[in-house]
């Protein structure tokens, strides 16, 4: 049996969307016990409604809440009785719970579980790491993408380990392209950080460095995992993001805008509403956060019960297929 | 008479393309000379064919071309035989020369800008500055996104004055909205560099500074000059043009995917030209080189006949509302 805790509060469905993604990912895999953590009375009425009233979900009453608009740091320390820190410390210490979910705070998520707990061996710092859709038809993930503003070489070589096993556990392919992002793909370009780290992580054998990328090719399918630092990494998810999102949008108003347009967007319905769908973020799982003690996945804010559910059935797939041991053996060797 | 020389090779559409756009340009303002730089034989053979014999274009021959693959800082000492490096070497001696175009090399021009031509005074390093269209029919412009890949506070202060200046100079706007770009929109967000440059911006009056943008919001419309190191300007800008060129390619193959689909597509098809044509950069003139002696304006690699003439009649604006006396005015005053 996996154990897996999910925090049902700090995103902007909860705690209905949390609870009923657990729910379903209990009722699709027997092997899945989840424990939910937030206001008791609130969470059994959802889970009630949903209607489980098997023993493969558990509650652990947590009162308060941590606000996305909270300083990490402080609310992490302060808010014990949050439903995210009654998640992590049971997490810490409860060596049969193999990993945690939530759709709250970032930061507060990336503070608890680099400072409560605590890294891999090895791992200088945990990265923040989403993964995204490719126009290839597969995934791409983004090593870091907002948990270190200030990075070394080492760190951005971690990355690329980290990064590199993380998609072979989650998606099984066999030696993924790591790419760096710079800002030319000749090995020359960008600053002494990104020169160096060039270097440490091609001198690595076991990663399948393809050499430095241009963010403009990050959805491209030519990359499975790109390694950059917290701060541009987290300028490359959200320009990409938002600049699929507002091509939409503007699609969209285009077609609104006159009759034959209107026309035309009906015959392209189902193609556009699979477009949205297919750049909706929140449909694929959440973000893992790379390199503490145990699985830490962060949905989005605003996740729906899909996306809680491939939350949860992430922390499983990568627990099955060992990622953190993995993880640890690797940067091992490195050493 | 503002005189402008055109760079004739390094494009992907050289010297055709610049000829051209020259010659439109010459031929819509009675006020503008250009002197292009280049093969003689094949720049005069291009403008018979494109049918001018008036006296305001000149040809300055130049047997070399600076290629992209090449180091930039050893392109500009050894070619100076070059179409570029002519060029430069006339607007740095030639007072009489407003500014100059390319299609050339980024990273020579920006090279040759900083160390041949100079920087303004106070100005501590030229920044490379391309402008965006929004979502709301405006334009943004990004300063810094490639020129400086290691940044200071100060720098990142002045590129906030001359954004701002450029954009007044450019487009007339009254009071162009500033922004930093950063991980978060809270002023206590990002790495010591954005603090410190938040308080250095924030500290001139004359600068209209909205606060800390995340990249998602780039093209939104909600501001006008973004502000950031040449690193992350330069992941911004390639992944927001990256995503826009992916999703239209998308769509464009499901159009193609079904006959309902394409009966869809022949109802949008006017609206589906008008998107590709509004996200193709070439349309909007080219990138400035912010800061240098002279106007430097440094257009796409495949640059067209209109993007030329854009970036002509660019210079000539900028040069007529005297950018460069008030960037210069305005960093004095900040002293």
């Amino acid at each position: 049996m996996v154990k897996i805790i999910v925090d049902c509060f700090g995103g902007d469905k909860s705690p209905g969307a949390n609870v009923l993604g657990a729910v379903n990912a209990v009722k699709k895999n027997e092997d899945i016990c989840v424990i939910l953590t937030g206001d008791e009375a609130l969470i059994r009425a959802e889970v009630e409604k949903a209607g489980y009233s098997g023993d493969r979900i558990v509650v652990v009453h947590a009162p308060d809440v941590i606000g996305c608009d909270e300083k990490p740091t402080d609310a992490i320390k302060q808010k014990t009785e949050s439903s995210m820190m009654k998640g992590v410390n049971m997490l810490r210490e409860d060596d049969g719970i193999a990993g945690f979910v939530t759709t709250g705070s970032s930061g507060a998520a990336i503070a608890a579980g680099t400072l409560r707990v605590g890294r891999l061996k090895n791992v200088s710092r945990p990265a923040f790491c989403p993964i995204m859709p490719t126009m290839a038809g597969g995934f791409v993930c983004v090593v870091d993408s907002g948990a270190n503003v200030d990075c070394t070489p080492e760190r951005l070589y971690q990355f690329a380990v980290m990064g590199s096993i993380y998609m072979k556990c989650m998606l099984g392919i066999e030696s993924p392209r790591v790419a760096l992002l710079n800002v030319g793909t000749e090995k020359e370009k960008g600053d002494a950080l990104r020169k160096e780290a060039y270097e440490l992580i091609e001198a690595d054998k076991s990663v399948n460095f393809l050499g430095n990328m241009e963010s403009r090719d990050l959805i491209s399918g030519k990359y499975d995992v790109v390694v950059c630092d917290g701060f541009s990494g987290n300028v490359l998810v959200k320009a990409t993001e938002g600049a699929c999102i507002e091509v939409l949008k503007r699609l969209k108003r285009d077609i609104f805008s006159s009759l034959r347009n209107k026309i035309g967007g009906l015959f392209l319905s189902s193609t556009l509403k699979k477009e949205k769908r297919f750049f909706d973020y929140r449909n694929y799982g959440g973000s893992i956060i790379l390199g503490t003690k145990k699985i830490m996945v962060k949905g989005h804010g605003s996740s729906t019960e899909v996306s809680v559910e491939k939350s949860i059935e992430q922390v499983y797939t990568l627990a099955s297929n060992r990622l953190n041991e993995k993880i640890e053996e690797a940067l091992d060797k490195a050493q």
